[in-house]
């Protein structure tokens, strides 16, 4: 049906293999730091937020596996060619579904770590985890098969792939933006500025992904990730685009997260809640 | 007495190795986080919730054991063919025992983190742990020799093996459904919903096990995989199917069962009873 891998690496220079390797390195160790804090950084913050963080903690442990498992497969589907001039393919394919994989499990985490921070009513929440989660699911499987083609000659079927992945993910951009809006008012004033923050980091940092998607889907890029030559910065740019991209979506929002529930945590305290207090948990009664 | 080893691993296509590979990989990575979250969530349900959620940890942290050295008994068993259109086996044996250990460590475990969770009383609970893990001890230990026949001339003793151990398979399906049934009236009205789900949970990730069983048994999957040639997609579907019912079974049930101890901490907290109040410990007389 599809091939799972990207298959004829585009030869590269010395510094494009160097900088898509030191990224994922660099994204290796963001991820990894970025669990630790989120983990020890729980306790500092009231009970009802501790889950927002947990969650938060738990998507960047995974990206760190996939970076890891993903430079593996960079450093088994590369070698430096006699003479040292340039990169060339060992033949062994480089594995994107690592990356796939990864979105699978850790989007649906992110937008339940959104919702848990906002703490929202239990049937807004469910309501809209399960729209989102469902839109989350059609991008990403609508965009992997248009991933792993290469071939120039379907280069019409990559785009087609992308506009049908686009729609689940505007979707989501906008469900977000209006339900965080919405949610403003409910919102203790303290927290209110990092929302209306939360907002455009949502949308600049998920922006960077279909930008990283259309840099490896130009002529150029294609015809070089199909062995024809060519030039090849559009597959490191693809490679640095989605590396950066999650780097900002997962551990820099995650970040934002913990600020938000500092400010809420501050705002609590001055109503008398404590910072281990347990709050009366809304249970669904059906 | 029986070759621990699946013989003769049957030639796969690109897809069909990468899936499998990537299922395993994913199945690892799902594994590691639901460790980490089950444990760190912990401290959030009340201290009498706080041993299933921990026995939840450790079954799926062996199961991420299990599933990383499952993947490297896959990458040692095949190689690329030259070329790179499809992939053969190296002679090295792919390693189904590691399924078997996981399934003897962490199957009594499942059933204790349930019982666990529903605090049964002392009797209760010893009695129905001695039959259900008896039970499991011979559905895993008959399942196995049927699992490691691949010669075609042998099918029908693959599927005497299959039908005896299904008889346990079918009788710990049936008294978790009406235990869990008779326990319904004993659980807080805010768990009914979570303990009904949790029947029907265990019901639909079990059956996936023998299903995954059968496809393996096909007269095409055992011509496949003793290396006569033949159709591989059983052997791939087996793979896929044991992958998917252990994700659900263990880290998908171990989800339930922290939401059935959050909303049991909350019916106690209504009740007076603090997160870190010890509950008082029935200890058997005799």
């Amino acid at each position: 049906m599809f091939d799972l891998t990207l298959l004829g690496m585009p030869d590269l220079s010395v510094f494009q293999y160097n900088i898509v390797d030191n990224i994922f390195s660099m994204t290796v160790a963001t991820m990894g730091a970025a669990a630790l804090f989120f983990f020890a950084a729980r306790s500092t913050v009231g009970f009802a937020y501790r889950p927002a963080l947990l969650v938060s903690g738990i998507v960047v442990a995974i990206a760190c596996y996939h970076y890891f498992m993903i430079r593996h497969s960079w450093h088994n589907a590369y070698a430096l060619t006699e003479g040292g001039g340039g990169y060339t393919g060992t033949g062994a394919p480089f594995n994107d579904f690592y990356r796939y994989a990864d979105w699978i499990l850790t989007v649906p985490l992110l937008l339940v770590e959104l919702v848990a921070v906002m703490r929202l009513s239990r049937n807004k929440a469910s309501s809209m985890l399960t729209r989102l989660i469902i839109a989350a699911a059609l991008m990403i499987g609508l965009g992997y098969p248009g991933e792993v083609i290469t071939d120039p000659a379907n280069a019409s079927m990559r785009w087609v792939w992308f506009g049908l992945s686009v729609i689940p993910f505007l979707y989501i951009l906008y469900v977000l933006w209006v339900e965080l809006t919405a949610s403003l008012s409910t919102q203790p004033a303290a927290a209110q500025g990092l929302i209306k923050l939360a907002r455009v980091v949502i949308l600049v940092t998920w922006m960077v992904y279909p930008i990283a998607y259309m840099l490896g889907s130009t002529p150029a890029a294609l015809e070089a990730a199909s062995g024809g030559g060519g030039d090849a910065s559009g597959i490191v740019g693809l490679q640095i685009g989605y590396a950066i991209a999650d780097m900002t979506a997962k551990a820099g929002f995650g970040v934002l997260i913990y600020f938000i529930a500092r400010a809420k945590t501050s705002a609590d305290a001055e109503k008398g809640i404590g910072l281990n207090d347990v709050p009366q948990i809304a249970v669904a009664t059906a």
